[in-house]
């Protein structure tokens, strides 16, 4: 993530901007305003900009004509119906912009939210980057044998790690090497090599990358549609790559909407959607009696997953 | 377009605050923020938030560090471009909020532009204000002849106007006036009316009231989606009343990104899409040809149009 | 929901066609399809296409080069996999279409639907019918006094019935009588009224018409959206109006996709969101611990509702 | 595009149906369906589903009773009305679904298109197939000098292509080789390739694979939405690799709905959008004025293209 000393001296002219405005504003998202967070070996989340706050979704679900907000109590209290009874329209009225720069692979996985904004630096138009993203040693995982879509808890052997490393770094190093002499350029100059050669054109050369060759986007969305993207990818589910973005971008809701944070918290990331089969056992459970999966006919997976839930010995 | 006391002191409120922000500010638009832009006899728009401004449009595209903005003349030139060739997605990089006010059957129009968002204020929850839309005399147009869907040039009779007008007042107040008993609700207090009744509820009530009564929303969309709907809606075959609120919406985006308001003006609402038919006619007739309209196979309608666009004689 | 003699025949004659084709079908759906399924008191539902079936989730989910089914028991497993993990796109593979006669206070909060096709009959084009919802005297609930936005369960008087479904006639018949009058034809014949008088244009005249007047509209949308539409419509919050059109798409989906119909049910419609606090609760009850409201810090209506839910005493 | 013996045995299977379906069918599609049609050197289209047909859109715009047809010209009047004035809903009436395999770098650009469902096969859950992207060596582009996002008419000399092609080839190999051995896996028989290493999941290891490497997904959308991915995809300013897709797709489409698809090109794929400075000059030009770039004030690239697109002299 080391950024160009003109890219640094445009980071510090843009954060230097002082306005006045009317609109509200958020004193913790001004602090960190442009700034890149780290994410992964090469990549970072910037904050671009953003409309409304906890009031605004308030002001919006009351079609209010002031801001909305009546005593913190009663926002507080609104916010966390809203969430729990799925009004989501409110929150669709707050809005985020972020400049984020990620591994291809896992653009691919990020760009299937389809409800945002994108705009993303071009291969067709520019020269790629000879950044490429490089796992730690410890996040080197195993395929998990009981989950086909996921990692085992397991991480290779130091020799075998050791390897797979080796092998990341040199194909993707190669790879770059050739995506120049394809285009006919020099690595360090970006000037041309030979002038007696042509140079592929680029849109054709970037496919000799590898995926986890880093790209960059201008990626906007509201409120609504973010913390989908945050339940989805701020899970244990989730490719451990990209929940390091959700994470960083979970923390800036926090410091945003702090009221609609906590009700995501509690009626979305740490909720659980029950089928009326598994509130069938609960209840029988609850009133003491005894029963089994085949009694109420849910798999032995969903079993074992709401056993485990309910911590039932 | 009368505020309660209350709505206005929520006006002035919001409208004394003074913030301090690293986000890129529009002079013009803070100018306007929260004020009611008066539309037809009782509806209005007000702005009440926005993101980003023509250097964001520049930003987005360029995937920037900083604001995006080189030199004033390049920026321009790069809007200019992005518009004419349809590069739509850096537009979707602004975000504008409105609170409007407006007549349910021009709501009903309105929604149909899906990609945005929108908070209405509910007439499930809430009672509904006795508030309708009532033409002026001059906007009683007859129904065009050529054009199914639209009206004539003609007005009618002052007489006819006159039964007209007296027809939507006295339906809209008598639909309202059975609405508030259907309530059991007295109209000036909004307390009940007979003790000894029940009160339907809102929800069935509602429906007695005309389509020229008023609602309201909070409507938020991005830059690009929203010059699509003024490109539909400031446009001729729009119905007269949504061209009301288009025209007060066009005005705003010129204060907000005057480039982008300049190349929307060129490339969309004073541009035309010519077929390729009818890019035949042109080219022989620039090469001093005979055409008709039967040598390219296009209708008379079409044809018609082409020559009266190019006043041709 | 009276055809006219030449709606009839044009019904007659597109179910009597007899097409091969290597698409799958459905059998149940092809028994109904083109049908008018009478909804309310003038409305109706219409099936006019589909796409897909069951096997058609699973051939998308596995991306398969034949038809995606193995066996039906692996079928019917996937689905509900991918039903109860949320993984929704396979369920985006099938698609249907209807036409739809609604009152249009209904057509308003279910064009909220914003991922869905649609084209409406056009009141700027066309002249309205005059046919208008007036609800069952068993339908006539008062408004709740605890859920603002809702029915109570207690209905009108007889008398108050009486004089609520009488206004609401009077007025709705009224209303089209001016509108009538206004476009200067006459009811029966729709031919000129007076040929002295010019008539108010069709886009003007329609706001005179109540909310009760129906509409109607081709509605085109996938399987995960419409069932994310009856999710919310053919639940006991909604209005219970449009839950009487959501009632008769439901059975049109357990027709056509038995399986997924079935996952539906037990997964989201008989499913409930638990959040993390309420786990909690449930955890303590089922250890045998005592809890209260505030022991978790929950709301006393969400704490009353997961009592009520638990049915714990 | 060599499909396993188990493959052609599942098309063969599902191409066997024969259903009857009150549905409307065509005939031309029928013909085609679940064929792979071959694109590049091993990717294909396969057409899976179509709901509707020119009369459908017909049908939509109607809100009709019966097939929406009524005389074959009065359709093609309607539908050429609909394209020229830009009445988009009724051609979103109709669907289709596509099995498509692709190259990563192409399927990047195709998933921008986001009002499409996509079911992508999964590099998390499933093992890649070692099968990329090479192109003729008649596609080896140079970089166009004057657009900088495009190819040059100019390809590479035979010695450069050849080198071009050799890096290509042997990269791609080399990374799926090492990707084989990251996974621990052999290549031929997908067997462990040694059993005291773990190998590393596959979410991760599939980062090493370049992007010219095929990728597939079930891909369905509606004809609108079809029109205008083909009107930015079948166009001289797209990439070549995604424009062969585009152009296969054109081709169905002229099978599905000849009406549509005669419009589309006149109206779209063939037409201009003209400016409003430009239809001054235009004018002018007509008028046997003389008139330059300056007098109107528009760039000098735009006066190139109308001046080439006029073949004014």
């Amino acid at each position: 993530m080391s950024l160009t000393d003109l890219q640094n001296q445009e980071l510090e002219d843009v954060r230097s901007i002082k306005n006045t405005t009317r609109r509200p504003t958020v004193e913790a998202l001004e602090e960190i305003l442009y700034k890149p967070l780290k994410a992964l070996d090469h990549g970072f989340v910037r904050l671009i900009d953003y409309m409304g706050n906890d009031a605004a979704v308030v002001q919006a679900a009351r079609v209010s004509y002031g801001s909305g907000t009546k005593k913190i109590n009663e926002d507080k209290g609104l916010i966390n119906y809203l969430m729990r009874r799925w009004h989501t329209t409110p929150f669709e009225m707050c809005e985020i912009k972020f400049h984020i720069k990620l591994p291809i692979f896992i653009a691919r996985q990020w760009i299937r939210h389809r409800t945002a904004n994108v705009n993303e630096y071009s291969g067709r138009y520019s020269i790629m980057d000879k950044e490429f993203y490089v796992p730690e040693i410890k996040d080197l995982a195993a395929q998990s044998q009981t989950n086909k879509q996921g990692r085992s808890t397991d991480v290779l052997s130091a020799e075998e790690s050791h390897r797979v490393l080796e092998m990341l770094k040199d194909d993707a190093r190669q790879c770059y090497d050739h995506y120049m002499e394809m285009l006919n350029l020099n690595e360090e100059t970006q000037e041309i090599l030979d002038p007696n050669k042509t140079g592929l054109t680029r849109e054709l050369a970037r496919m000799n990358l590898t995926l986890n060759y880093y790209t960059q986007w201008y990626w906007k969305t509201d409120l609504h549609n973010l913390l989908h993207f945050l339940r989805l990818r701020a899970d244990d589910h989730a490719q451990y790559e990209i929940r390091v973005y959700a994470d960083i971008i979970l923390d800036i809701v926090k410091k945003w909407v702090p009221f609609t944070y906590e009700a995501f918290l509690d009626y979305r990331l740490n909720a659980v959607n029950i089928s009326g089969k598994s509130i069938a056992v609960i209840k029988k459970k609850l009133a003491g009696e005894n029963v089994t999966a085949e009694d109420v006919g849910i798999s032995k997976r969903e079993w074992q997953e709401l056993i485990s839930l309910l911590e039932i010995k």
